[in-house]
């Protein structure tokens, strides 16, 4: 099942990455004495005094408008853990590759030497001048919470923590389909889950955000409810926060009555037995990567709709179907935030890309290679940032439409290509 | 003299920075679930993987062994000064292009929001992961002094400051070539010159490196000598150690029988009057930019070479003809450091570019775009690395021989496509 399985396979995947997956292009030629008085010396020199003048005009006349910083200090990557930064740089240049290809966003990753908080914020917090976003990426829990609540509260650039917030709009996204094809409503649920880290903390406030009421999160020891002692941060919001009848008991206890699992731990926290007790129309989300909390051929039959975060089975939930439409909305609105309005926007924004009528249990969310997904998060972002006052762009400051058309066009000549 | 001097050259200029100058390319294509599954997901697992369990693999695995980092604060920005970290990015994105343009090195600007030396220095240290190489710009005196030594010390991938030692490299070319062609020694020149900040105390340092014994450096107040007092750290040094002569007295004073005059300070600093003093066949460098310390037009018939840092003159010193090839080896040999041995190396290629017969008062120096320089100054460099004990290359993590011909060969075709 996993594709890079095979020696050949394997060898494809070190070649790809020899020397690195991304470059620098320059956007103008540098051939003659003209060209360099313009984009160099004496231009720069004159552009430089403009922006001195007037700080806004560095929207305009530089890479800021388009560029994100992926910032990782390698201490969570999907699927082996604690790497370190070198060893994140390839998983970095693959989120910049994605957000060259589907949102033509000039994404550089920086993994930074350092695991601790406040030296995180304060060197990203250095780095602003040059970005118009920040996408923090696979940065441990408890500490990832700290770094993105503090940089949202101390920059006036957008700042995502991929992870947590991509994976939750996705997850949402899927779950807005789903609850078509089961006839139910958010506010009628109970929703099991498992994993209370930073993606499962962040699909739990969502979920919460389009009206489930009814969560029921589970560790080791069971449910998580207000009279549990000796938990940590993110526990203790769970026993809080969710769980409105109490229930306790171990997570088989809990499952009784579930309309939906949502797996965001590892696999085998949950058997057969367990899935057997839910309701009628069961929906899974087992979102463990690269092995799921349990695997779509052991439920067949027993639930209606099973979604992973793998590739290789229908339904993935892939946090790359949001992060480059959020960010590309964001940049062209130059949103101070992603605040939660607008990722709801986005989870609407991706659900709707698939109509009702080709929704199927097989195929509750589009692929990130769908040529609509992005510009239809786009627009629901900029429309979001708009209304919640996120937006700081006025005409002026925005793409003029005809080049929004251009891009929007060149995003589908290029997506049918790659869908062709 | 100005090339931006007219409107139409001035809006030219500001579309060309539209958007900003560079952007990020992807190396490979995101069209399939197969591409996907190589260059992303799981694929970049098992190549975070390797480098997890073999570091060195990140120079063979990523962007690492071509990235460098150009770094700012903004606070010396060439000919414009202290305008901040927002207002240096259109330079610093023109510093990006020529390397890419000219050394195929894929450079990123990053501008930071502090001028505060710890604190620029701890964040650089952050960066490390992710580049094979930083270059500094533009800080200002004397904080560049010990940021530069301080990452220098603890930076394990080489570090320049462009402004001191690039600058420094392309005037000691120049100044081999004008020796040639005046018929004079390094060990028999007396050397005044007038600033003493960063360019000019890399510049006197590298004049001593090559064989000059006699500098006598002035300030408002006349010579630098080992009696003067009040003396900042960089004024010191030149009181300790040039000027062996003990000369005292104005600029006017010391110019009699000088033989080069180097400026890198400011206009009107040095009159006609002050020039006429100096021996048969003197050599000036007039290098404050853009307004030169004399005009060319103003010492005609005076002295036998006049450069400056203007490329609308004859013989421009131009800091561009040195970092592309100083980074282009070091990166290539992947040397820890850039010492003097290195620098000393690049200023005798690029000398060394000009045939002797080609020589003329008028070209002392060869072009920016000269195919033939950055090859020539990469292998002066990446030899004097490996003599120095520099370079960190064994056979094995050093390109192939039929990479670097292809590169060469490429530079030579896009070079040749320039000049033509």
């Amino acid at each position: 099942m996993d594709p890079i399985a095979t020696p050949e396979a394997l060898d494809a995947t070190f070649r790809v990455h020899l020397g690195g997956k991304i470059a620098i292009a320059n956007k103008a030629p540098l051939r003659t004495r003209e060209d360099l008085a313009r984009a160099y010396t004496p231009g720069f020199a004159h552009v430089a005094k403009a922006i001195f003048h007037n700080p806004d005009e560095v929207y305009r006349l530089t890479i800021k408008q388009n560029a994100v910083a992926v910032i990782t200090d390698g201490s969570a990557v999907s699927g082996i853990g604690d790497v370190g930064p070198a060893a994140a740089l390839p998983v970095m240049e693959g989120k910049a590759m994605l957000f060259k290809q589907l949102a033509d966003i000039d994404a550089f990753p920086l993994c930074l030497a350092t695991k601790d908080v406040g030296e995180i914020v304060e060197t990203v917090k250095r780095l602003e001048p040059t970005f118009g976003g920040i996408m923090l990426e696979d940065i441990s829990a408890p500490r990832c919470f700290e770094v993105e609540d503090r940089l949202r509260a101390e920059l006036t650039i957008p700042v995502l923590h991929d992870d947590q917030h991509a994976t939750a709009v996705a997850a949402t996204a899927g779950l807005i389909n789903a609850l078509k094809l089961v006839g139910k409503r958010a506010q009628d649920l109970k929703v099991v889950m498992v994993g209370a880290g930073a993606a499962g903390t962040a699909c739990a406030k969502l979920f919460m955000r389009i009206g489930v009421e009814n969560i029921v999160a589970c560790d080791r020891e069971g449910a998580l409810h207000r009279d549990r002692d000796g938990l940590g941060d993110a526990k203790r919001w769970f026993a809080e926060n969710t769980n409105p009848g109490h229930e306790t008991g171990s997570l088989a206890d809990v499952m009784t009555g579930a309309d939906v699992f949502l797996g965001v731990s590892g696999p085998g926290v949950i058997g057969i037995e367990d899935i057997r007790k839910m309701k009628e129309g069961a929906v899974i989300f087992a979102l463990a990567n690269p092995v799921p909390e349990i695997l779509p051929g052991d439920v067949e039959g027993l639930v209606a709709i099973i979604a992973t975060g793998r590739s290789d089975f229908p339904n993935q939930i892939d946090c790359s179907l949001c992060y480059p439409g959020i960010f590309r909305g964001a940049l062209d609105c130059r949103a101070h935030e992603i605040n939660d309005a607008m990722k709801i926007a986005a989870a609407h924004a991706i659900a709707s890309v698939l109509d009702e009528n080709l929704l199927s249990t097989r195929r509750i969310i589009p692929s990130v290679f769908d040529p609509r997904v992005v510009p239809s998060v786009r627009a629901a972002v900029v429309k979001a940032a708009m209304e919640s006052g996120a937006a700081r762009a006025s005409a002026a400051c925005q793409p003029p439409a005809a080049a929004l058309k251009g891009r929007a066009a060149r995003w589908q000549d290029e997506a049918l290509d790659v869908v062709g």
